[in-house]
């Protein structure tokens, strides 16, 4: 086999075979192809995408470059969730422990943020001593100890993912649903989980705005899943304007333990219970979502869901004192508020505007070796809906950084559009994709 | 300027800038842009193309890359002419000389075989003695002296396209009418000519075997040419069938000197004479192609054309003693007949397939670093349109190999195909191209 005749043969629109990925990808690996081939089959895989068994067959190969964990020794249906990226997303941090306190064991392995949208290892890192990256020993002492395990991937896992994924980054290769899908399921397929919900997001604020790459995006994640043998869900749920109240990384952890004390932040909680409920039910601790949901439910009430937050707190390094007693937490430099110019009703929000200010107050990453402050990033005041009167505050932002005060405020500002007109609410969850076909969420 | 901001413009089917052009492809050759990014470049080329301008851009930075050189000392319109391949396609080694007798100053910089077409340079090195790595200087004085040159690319010539084409080769991103055109454009601008002829070949041995692909190259060639000032003439030729009946390094020379001591080879000297004339006409010295057409059949009659061969031979070094006595030259260790199965007509013969056992046979490269035996090749005995008997030769083959002889004898009797009825002659110069438009050869 030469690396061009399967460059040819794609660009072209053929069909490869397992052999020929498998050839391609480990010869990459280990250095037998090139750079330079990879990123010209990359851009013809762009182009010409890649059916469902190829895309499987990549999957495979990624997944098998690396370690596999083996979580046999744990008891019960090992469930996890994966979001494919938003703003103000910090729907794990709240469902993980939630899900583990209904009994469904939780391993997760969880990436950073990524452009505009947050990670969930950048939140649970601004908790004061957590760790993040706990060798694979320590992974599995920890879920079956607690029943719930939050890390990031490891060195171990697929890493012939992690080397494309850089290549793709720097050659335009990024946005292909193939490409995407094996990424993303290399990495959940090696955690030794049984079942997957996952939480395809669509909109402004999503990587996939239109409704229908979304969907296609969900169709590829549920049928990768299923062909591995494993039960799946995925939900297409809005990212039109941010989830909750809180962006940035501490301020999403505040949010999150507030939810987990019982707040109802009605979208964020919506969909966090929905998702929890589907894990619940998929870990067979329920019959059905809505049994699921109403578990999830009785968790959070009864803080049982709030305990397993400390504890996995505690059993990762963290320092408890600073979920306890919030306030602790240092504060930023600036806080600013911004105003409403109009009455009306809040219009739209737009999630990717609020994303990329608070890139830009500190709280992700515009470079890969860019520090993240923790403690930046934004508070809504006002959600999509809502009405509001001329100097009532729309949000108000958090950051230690002189220069970008007046940017942030503008861009904010300009994010939310203010109308006359009521709006239509969002419908929040879409589309559900399960083993009995696609169809609307109630 | 980021490298992947440009691989996504046009990705996304946007128009690049001088700018952008000349930012990636001069960063890729100082080093600044890797290889990787270079070839996802490419591939999004190959996808979404170049308009004539973004062509022309490319081809001016190519260009500016390397050496230019001046032949404004040597008096008189220096005009060349390239040709984009075929089999058996020896018309420049002929057509150099009577362009050169008609007083029409030829600067040739020449390819190497590529894939199952012959190149002009592997061609004359058959020739003991020739040297075709003449400096620019020699160069030049070779020009001075006899009003003819051939040699192939040096270092100081378009450097980029060199760098650029090695990745294409290796990246499937050969096939694309504008990489293919700035790579050849840039080469010819650099020669020091005034004007060119352009012979884009159509059909079954072609690279581009449809002809609507052969006109939008011999077009986009074309209107290069015009936007850098030049004067220029495109034909579209036919390649179905080998271009006379030798296929082969020496064996092709051979051929070219018969002709140039007048034997008429009634295709190859009609579009080498269609070729020399529309060149004498651009070179000032006819005022229409027919006339030149007329010139250029006095001056092989006269012996003039053949003469300036001998001249060009022993200019660059070769044994005027292997042209002058053709039987001198050391035989193939094999000579094989194919003879015909069948009474009729020769219907077809599949010029890919004759190129492919020429390489096979020893004649050109299947790997960069092969070395040619410029004795290898094949010889037809019958073309198409010819009556032939069952037990006649079609074609006698020449080789060094005994490994391939059955193969050989197989694949070329097979891409001869006879049959009862007598088929019609293909058009061999379809369409030319110039200032007045495109239209139909006579």
């Amino acid at each position: 086999m030469l690396p061009q005749e399967i460059i040819r043969k794609k660009r072209d629109g053929g069909k490869l075979s397992k052999d020929e990925i498998s050839f391609f990808v480990n010869g990459y690996l280990d250095g037998r192809i090139p750079d330079y081939q990879m990123s010209a089959f990359l851009m013809a895989v762009y182009f010409r995408g890649m059916d469902f068994e190829e895309t499987t067959y990549l999957t495979e190969v990624m997944l098998n470059s690396g370690h596999i964990v083996d979580l046999s020794d744990v008891p019960g249906i090992k469930v996890d969730k994966h979001s494919t990226g938003g703003v103000g997303d910090k729907v794990s941090i709240i469902l993980a422990p939630i899900v583990a306190s209904a009994g469904v064991p939780v391993p997760m392995i969880s990436g950073r943020g990524l452009g505009h949208t947050g990670g969930t290892l950048d939140k649970l890192e601004s908790i004061p001593g957590f760790k993040t990256n706990l060798s694979i020993e320590e992974y599995k002492r920890v879920i079956s100890e607690i029943g719930l395990v939050m890390i990031g991937q490891t060195q171990e896992i697929a890493p012939a993912d992690k080397k494309i994924y850089a290549l793709r980054d720097v050659t335009a290769t990024v946005e292909s649903i193939p490409l995407i899908s094996a990424s993303i399921m290399s990495k959940k397929l090696a955690e030794g989980i049984d079942a997957l919900v996952l939480d395809v997001k669509t909109g402004r604020g999503a990587f996939m705005k239109e409704y229908e790459k979304s969907l296609e995006l969900a169709q590829t994640l549920f049928t990768i899943g299923k062909n591995f043998g494993k039960k799946v869900i995925a939900f297409i749920t809005d990212m039109n304007q941010p989830l909750g109240y809180a962006v940035g990384n501490w301020l999403e952890v505040v949010e999150s333990v507030q939810c987990l004390r019982g707040l109802d932040v009605p979208d964020l909680m919506y969909v966090t219970y929905v998702l929890a409920g589907a894990m619940i039910m998929l870990g067979g601790k329920a019959n059905s979502i809505e049994e699921g949901i109403k578990i999830a439910q009785k968790v959070v009430l009864s803080g049982e869901a709030y305990e397993k937050f400390l504890q996995l707190v505690e059993r990762q390094g963290g320092d408890v004192s600073y979920i306890e007693n919030l306030e602790k937490y240092p504060m930023s430099k600036h806080s600013i508020e911004v105003k409403s110019m109009f009455d009306g009703y809040v219009y739209e929000i737009d999630a990717l505007e609020v994303g990329i200010v608070s890139l830009i107050l500190g709280a992700g990453r515009t470079k890969v070796d860019d520090v993240i402050d923790p403690k930046a990033g934004i508070v809504l005041r006002k959600k999509v809906g809502d009405k509001v009167e001329v100097g009532e505050q729309l949000a108000v932002f958090y950051t230690d950084k002189d220069d970008v005060i007046k940017e942030a405020k503008e861009r904010l500002s300009k994010a939310f559009k203010i109308s006359s007109e009521k709006p239509q609410i969002p419908k929040l969850v879409k589309t559900i994709i399960d083993s009995e076909g696609v169809r609307e969420w109630k």
